[in-house]
């Protein structure tokens, strides 16, 4: 076939395309800015010829003819968008030309992008996927190739190393400070949805954890610091994964019936955040959730976390075998896990901290640089919860959180410390919305 | 029998007395400075006419003869105590001329003072105290009298108003801002001493409660406080005693169903403060209890309390029908209740800041004006009870917390935060000591 | 004269005073409230029999007859107020029944009270009061009996004790802590007033000063409590009055020629808080002022302190021959000192927290718990005093702190901590206003 | 020449300088952790063919012969690291097999690494790069290509854009966030010295500057949160280069005459991190550094910052034409400029914080997720640098903090905060050592 032929089938082909398909609905928008990635969100309305377009807030009319489109909008700040693009393989590839605002003493610059349209819910059966993880990551980065892409409804059954790197045979396998498995791609999540994930089931794969026996210094108040300056050993711990217990390999002499309860969870589980800033490392926690350290994320948990890319990009990891509120050791029970999950994901939910669900109670996360700074996070996350959920009102609220409040410190042993808010669903039941 | 005779047999006894009683053991001295009382424990060791003697620090040698004590000590930083005093209806009034430290640019001065022999252990029976309150207090003060004086293993039943004084029947007895009952006097518990009191019984004794719909500032983020902007109105609670629910009475349009469980407990149990310096609020918590809105504090709990001055001086009040961690509303389902509970003391402990003790864990609490500052408070106050009570090293102090911790917000309403580390009982079993 | 002739006379007198005199006019009540003090404005509008009255909110009208006064009044809670009362010697004296409010539970209760007119501006001569202490007080209380009773306009040159209360010739004069002369008396001020003192000269009077080597908890992180683990020590200043610096008396190896500039300051200022609650202990600082330890509280600085009682009661000590910046060490340069200072007073203006000025800024104290929350303190005083006198919108403060702040650490040594902002009174003048 | 001769020309080569080069000397070497670069300090002292190492801690014995080097060593930990490898091109190039220590459950693994001879000091006389930035940075990580490399005592000239990217002709240049000219490589440096840059000149180059008129969260309390609820608007300064003065373009009505002093002064100075861990983004600020927005970064200041990687990787950027201290409304006057400066190594010095110093004080910056984090911090800073360089005891460091202190906040606006302790060079000159 010449040029010419497969040119004309490709013309024909674009066209029956743009006749049987309109332009009409919600597209994400992948913008180069100088090399980073941002992503947009684009609301298209097709007549005929005719659209009406709202590019990240900047609304405007253009036009669409002959597969090429064009319009231009504003924004509230007075700043403009102008769109020239066309339609390449049902996706719309080109240019905007973006003046910020109308005070701003910056010039208006060019910007290439491509914007796919916002999947549908996938309507093919669940499934699950068996995943033999080779490569570890120690950021949460969009950046990085997903190691595998998942529909909302699928299960995920794979395994993770430890805090250090090492796997279930002792074998080091990374680099240590928390590698995760990831990052998953799920399917027709967009940025402003809501990726949900269900841990299904987290299962002991060694008979040992290693822990520190010292007091994170935001634990410790002068006299603690001074008493325990010289601890911080490591301290290796049996897992008896019949009886359910740990306990220290080399007891000391207070220590030689002390036993504690396995009660397995995942330290670390996070959407990527937007590559136009630097990724967390996988030490640090935020809104993305990451390093949360959280002893109520464990089976039969769901989290919620907000979406910032296309994809969302789930990483998880850092197992341990038991660890006390707040992680005052600096690490827990530190091991290697097998581990099932499910993803889902809710359009168009945005919560502005991680929150957690179990058989008892909502939980709202906060995190930030101080204990006072993260418990009044994790108010402001639980107010908008309820609001969103149940439609209180403030004064509401407020009669809730002051009849039912129950405050969790999840974690001080890194950057961030995490306070947690946890709602009884025996109280919410009384709400009617 | 005439006024000589009287006098002569007196004096016989007391002669007597003097013969057959060593000045050895240990003295509580109320020493007058400059109008107020510090108390200072005095050591004495008497062999016939040569005393050793240790007045709060400072040791040295004297002499007691013909009823009258000479004693000079020096201390550790260069300062020294010289004592000229006589037995006067067998407790010692005199002088002690103090000079600070030997660096110290202070002349030395003369105080007045009087010492009584630290008690024995009460051996009369336990008894139960019937207390009708006519007076409430505001200050956690050793200088209020004594509304009872009670032995070590007594029970005290009474009652108290609620945080804005009124009692049972809604009649105003006091001014507002938590008026306590008490100041009772426990025999026998001298400064260095903890008071042990169990809280037996709390009985709701009206069928309403008051509390508001804010969150206080310490709660809020910057979003949550513009969105409670309006909030902060007084809301009414029907408390059924025969349900154990408390209900809004007049809910909002979401609140219809709305109902919390009765869970009645005191927000303040107290030992009054050193009289050298100011007393603290009966808002205010602290090392000496006070104010903390702990809703463990409840029906089977035992509090340790450090002991200030002798006597203790036990105030209670600010009772609870319910109340939701934190206290985030500036005040919990404020209420009047019946009270029952018992005092004892331990000699020569003197926990740091409260402890508190239930059927399943202990439990430390921190105070302190940040909630950061609370949690490394608390966590010392737990480190010094298990080295206390299980002798525990440092490094298995950490161990404990890492696999143990469960932490409580206690409160964030008034100025100091609150948060309390609690230990299960079950994992201190496992402890040998 | 008689008895009867005096009477007779007297009460002609009166007669004449209320003929010639009508109630209209604002009024200071002291209400006793269980037999605490409470003040509360009164508003009246007399016109022949008829009154109108705001009654610390409540609102109403109601008749004046006889000498007697009935007024009710309702407040915008839903409470009211209903008062009986007669004119005797100049003041009004007789009871409210006061009802909360709607929602209240509680019953009305009926309280004595005497109100006297709130003074006008004193017209006479401004003087200079020579004040020998005797006695000083450890709490900023308004229940002491006033040393001295003063005018606005009026000067008082008296001296400190230091703050372990010994006397320019090193005689212990009160127990230690911060003991204040004080309090004074300035007529014509009353609750809502803000109380004006000019620091007209600081003077040393003797050559030595104490201190020690330490570092406080709060101005430690781990290492540094570590480190600092044996320090604490008393250490001895000379004080050079002829060259104006301090040196270490036994200086270690290091600072053999180490010398600070003497710049004397004043530790603590301090006017009365209301005696419905327990008053501060000396030691600590606030919205009264109080023990603020900021290094620029010295010779030529004006405080503005919020009064809380009639007459201010103004209290002073705690004097310092220099510090650094936090007084890190937990007690500055502690010295005795010759204090003259003026006071005045603004009716009607009544700052959040503690405002100061000198020649070339004004300055905005906030005191908490955290150095977080006192530096949100500070801005929030300093926005309020912008907002006050210099009619500036929210978005001008903003303007103004972004390119105008200057931020001090006054103090980390005592419960709360303080931060200072400092604006430029050349950047001010450019404030158009 | 032929493959054979070649390769026998570059043999005797080799053994030449085998022969005329001992190993013994410090060497920095890169190792291979699962693809990302870990640097060790490789210590060897070598006796012919015998040789003593200390990799990184473990130290050890082995040999060096026919250009092969092998030894073992043994860490503190009970750990151990076997090296085989060999010499390549003057570097030492093989595999370490660690084992991590002797509890630890994970087994010995195999990683790759080359070690480079530490530099000596450049002898070569000092030179001024004129550099043109093309490329903008928003990670400080030492894995991007160096733009430069220079030598200590070199200067660089160059210009930076305003935190939006845009340069001083108003063009857009990189994405916003804090875009950073660099990383500069310094010849020299090791981890574990500390880069010095010398601040000698900060250009405007153009004639506005943007900022806006908000009050970021951490500056508010609930009342200030509130009433500034609307602001947060872009403001436009004029920048008048010749009178050196700052004014709003479209001042609001009380602005009309508010000028602010050009205070130029560079948001952003850097060096990168090591690259194990995520790269902080450059909006953050830690111990390299990084996004201090200090106002007093300006001309005639030094920083002192902690070399991670070899050579430094020196980053700068976000130029401020002036700021309040704190930048407190999120950004400063932000603009583009040309900036001088040159660099230096110390050699050994590792300061746990950035330090600044300039010609009156010394600087010691704190940076933590609070006020009170940064408190602390910068009190460590500054006690270690006056124990590094005076040799003061711990208690003669509390007596100059005592007495010399001065505070400054420099930022709230990041997620850090930071807070500097400042000692006048006058108090230091007192210091014997």
């Amino acid at each position: 076939m010449n040029r010419l032929a497969a040119a004309l089938i490709l013309s024909l082909a674009l066209t029956a395309a743009a006749q049987e398909r309109s332009l009409t609905g919600k597209w994400t928008a992948t913008v180069d800015f100088f090399g980073l990635p941002i992503y947009w969100q684009l609301d298209l309305t097709q007549d005929r010829d005719q659209l009406i377009a709202d590019f990240a807030g900047a609304r405007g009319e253009g036009t669409f003819a002959g597969g090429k489109l064009h319009f231009q909008g504003k924004d509230a700040e007075g700043g403009s968008k102008e769109v020239t693009a066309k339609i390449v393989d049902g996706k719309i590839a080109g240019e905007v030309i973006w003046k910020q605002d109308g005070k701003s003493g910056s010039k208006p610059v060019a910007y290439k992008f491509s914007a796919a349209r916002n999947p549908e819910a996938a309507n093919s059966a669940p499934k699950t996927h068996e995943f033999e993880p080779t490569v570890f990551r120690k950021q949460f980065s969009a950046l990085y190739e997903p190691v595998l892409t998942v529909n909302p409804g699928d299960t995920i059954h794979t395994w993770t190393v430890d805090s250090g790197g090492v796997d279930a045979k002792g074998v080091q396998r990374s680099l240590g400070g928390n590698p995760q498995v990831g990052p998953f791609y799920v399917t027709g999540v967009v940025p402003g949805d809501t990726l949900v994930v269900h841990i299904l089931r987290l299962k002991l794969n060694r008979d040992y954890a290693e822990s520190t026996d010292g007091i994170v210094p935001r634990a410790s108040n002068r006299d603690l610091s001074i008493s325990t300056r010289d601890t911080g050993n490591r301290i290796r711990w049996h897992l008896d994964l019949e009886k359910g217990l740990a306990t220290p390999e080399q007891p000391s002499s207070h220590m030689k019936n002390y036993a504690v309860p396995l009660q397995p969870m995942l330290g670390c589980v996070a959407v990527a955040t937007r590559p136009a800033n630097a990724p967390p490392g996988t030490n640090d926690d935020g809104y993305y959730g990451g390093n949360m350290d959280f002893n109520e994320i464990r089976e039969g948990a769901t989290l919620y976390l907000p979406a910032q890319v296309p994809g969302a990009f789930l990483y998880f990891g850092d197992a341990h075998a038991a660890q006390g509120d707040g992680e005052t050791t600096g690490d827990a029970l530190e091991t290697s896990m097998d581990v099932t999950l499910s993803v889902d994901v809710i359009h168009g939910l945005h919560p502005p901290e991680p929150r957690i669900e179990d058989a008892t109670h909502i939980m709202a996360m906060g995190e930030a640089g101080s204990l006072d700074g993260a418990f009044a996070e994790a108010n402001a996350n639980m107010a908008q919860w309820l609001t969103d959920d149940y439609k209180l009102t403030p004064a509401e609220v407020g009669m809730v959180f002051g009849t039912a409040a129950e405050y969790r410190i999840s974690e001080v042993a890194d950057r961030n410390a995490g306070v947690v808010l946890k709602i009884s669903k025996q109280r919410l039941k009384g709400l009617s919305h």
